[in-house]
């Protein structure tokens, strides 16, 4: 149960997580949150906002990078320094989240790499693009 | 249910939600990511760790932040850009993480706010710091 | 809360329950478990699969027949010593599935009885067999 | 997103997966299957048992078997045939099971493998074994 450290990384490496959201996920999440907005939780409000229907919390989908991270690139062990995320679409209930990992920058002497870190839907629309800064296990 | 508008907002203005993140809110957390990476969900792992013992997610805490925006400021119809996230300490299981917004400056123009966001444990230790860009209701 | 004991019980004896087996189920069961493989949770995965949609655990189904065991045959008090099973037919999102347990066989100076069991949706598709092994409260 | 072919296994290759299971796992578990049985989810109940506490439900160890067989070993697109479990010793609230599987036998012919299947607690007690039989993805 150890990642991958910091020799075993090139640049260009990529891992992936893909999930379909569902009502639940949702529902469950803004339990944990409290983000109980009604544009994620309440139907007939949501008929009459922009996206017609209820959407998923943006940072939902930002969980997802971080299990790509946590889980494998770099995978257990990893310390998670920073992120950084723009919301670019919505994500609706029922679409498909790939959660990428892309590794861009390797410092070797700081134990210190940068990734790029973007979230797609079964449409291939980028709904979440940002970076985020990790400690690999040593 | 309909957010504060941007005439509604001046600098400094703040908002805080605070809740003891449980061992039930890593758990469903680590379902719905799908990270369930041993620091979060094994406890024998986590011993062998810095932190001794298993630790919320980064990005739970970051869920906070947005209940703060989705929920008050500026609260339901706000459009969420953006948001920086620098994890500075763990999330120990028991832990009441106070998560708060400021606003630190208006573009009236663009619609456009920029947030301070933080979140700290209940001993006054900052466990995440960032900033968000977000589009109040119109 | 005391459940039925081995002079309680006679050859043929039957119990039965039955659920519809949600989405929502079987994201929590993902979640507890951390079977995330994609036939359970993502729907696009699935649309490539034989199946051509995301499909229950097959353990999930098994948790029914426990249920029934747990519940009513013979009920609270009883040791759960064993139990076969053969995954015969997905379970898909929405099916009903009874899950029945039957007497086949009861060794009374053990205290041990031998159950059929099945689940069954709602065609009457035999989706699960296997055998139990219990002893009953004494 | 596609497991181990019958070519890529040989005899004696392992994988594992572990979880501390929490009360919040049984709960959740009672939820799904059903098994709402006083040994589980009623601590005054459980006092007067032989095991003095609540405890978690055994197929809910058998659930981290399937883990392992659908995410690594084989993993994705794997089919599971069939399952057999004896249940050796209870779990409780806050241990750590580790379900761990080994391939036993291949037949390339029929491609189907035979798993040796268990589950140990922290203490490195056995609370479960069986076998199952697997077939691969093509």
């Amino acid at each position: 149960m150890v990642g991958l450290k910091i020799d075993d990384l090139i640049v260009g490496q990529k891992a992936l997580y893909s999930k379909t959201i569902t009502e639940t996920d949702v529902y469950l999440f803004a339990g944990i949150s409290g983000d109980i907005n009604p544009a994620h939780v309440n139907n007939e409000y949501a008929k009459d906002t922009f996206f017609k229907e209820r959407i998923a919390h943006g940072i939902l989908s930002a969980s997802l990078i971080s299990a790509v991270i946590g889980m494998q690139l770099p995978g257990p062990g990893t310390i998670y320094v920073s992120q950084t995320l723009k919301f670019l679409s919505p994500v609706h209930f029922g679409d498909t989240i790939s959660a990428s990992v892309e590794v861009k920058e390797i410092l070797k002497d700081k134990n210190r790499v940068l990734l790029n870190t973007s979230c797609k839907n079964q449409n291939n629309v980028e709904v979440l693009v940002g970076e985020a800064i990790v400690l690999p296990p040593k």
